[in-house]
């Protein structure tokens, strides 16, 4: 299976006064690179919420920081889609500079309708797309 | 007129690298002073939003850095309506360290339809109330 | 063990397009729980960082997403330290809305010299504290 | 005087409920466009704040919000030096959606000594430079 890849630059805004790109900012980072892999197969988050009342949302997440990135590092996001099922996606995904990971993150998504907050399946489009 | 007061605290994700409150965390800090102030008298943003597909929202603002915050700070935001028309607000909002002011911002609230993003007059129950 | 406790509201900072809570914010929301923790037990992040160069930093976090939190919620993020050595803390966070889970987080804390990045031990004056 | 051009996306998490950009994240915006302008003439913020202990910070600003933005939006900030002194530079920056202005910002942006919070010369190397 391919390996999308998507570049981020740490600004002042993705870190703290420890000196490091803030803990929770990874998943920003991370859900950039996700929607950037969807944009490429012709998906738009908007099109999905708006004409279906869909969304794609985390289920769960398992994360490990492993060495810390600070600011003006040039990051990239490797995404890689390991298992789909009609209800459940599973992706792992890593911040690496260069050779080095500093990140690595296995998430799983799921579709809900947005007004509910009730899980569905994947449109069929989308399932056959990924 | 009376002036709402509204703590809040500096956190790691509120600051920066350069170990200071990172410039557009104060209109986050202004905003949720904003809202408490309109939740004290009986107003909330979701009722407004679902119930009649309205928002506030911004128009301009004007922002003097005055002194840094840095991490742990107990601030407190000082937000005061200065005018009110049926189409525009004017506040004026303050970032306290005890006796120091640190931040201050002057700032326009309309209210727009969210689906057109067009400018609409406020409705008459909160114009009233406010 | 105690269980902290800890009310955060949300604002729409804090909220996405899709309506709900965006995913990394709750991680925002679980630093200033366990913050406020380490506050009530004499603890500032300020002075560590300061004065003996460390901090403390999240090395592993496991995460789930039950129910979505949407604007205005007021929510309780409950702290529980489950196990603690020199050099790892282990603690679960919980956010609820009255008694409904919206999100479970296993994490693991360590300490960090912030300058060379590298793990260190807890300093001892904090071992005996927590 | 040269206008500098930066793209950037509109995320989920730049979004808030109203299905619009929140209004604190265009400065995000904006701050990652100064940060590419001054990494274009060789000048990273990490080498200044280590070297020298200064760091560039916002003194004033005043902002227009015109039109709002939506998820998935493609945006282009154009960052203009309008003006400079020893002691102050002013900028004028837009976000753009094809020829459509949503923002602008006047800017000011003064040089700090991180650890004292005074307001300082810019260094003449930057000065020559820019």
């Amino acid at each position: 299976m391919s390996v999308h890849q998507w570049p981020v630059r740490v600004y002042y805004e993705d870190t703290d006064a420890g000196g490091l790109v803030y803990y929770a900012n990874y998943l920003r980072y991370a859900e950039r690179a996700r929607t950037e892999m969807l944009r490429e197969i012709g998906f738009e988050s908007t099109r999905m919420m708006e004409d279906d009342g869909l969304g794609l949302v985390v289920r769960d997440l398992s994360a490990s920081y492993i060495k810390p990135a600070r600011l003006d590092y040039a990051l990239t996001i490797f995404t890689t889609l390991e298992n789909k099922t009609a209800t459940r996606w599973q992706l792992k995904q890593l911040a690496k500079k260069e050779d080095d990971i500093l990140f690595a993150m296995d998430i799983q998504i799921v579709c809900i309708n947005l007004e509910s907050g009730r899980p569905t399946r994947f449109p069929n489009w989308l399932m056959q797309k990924i």
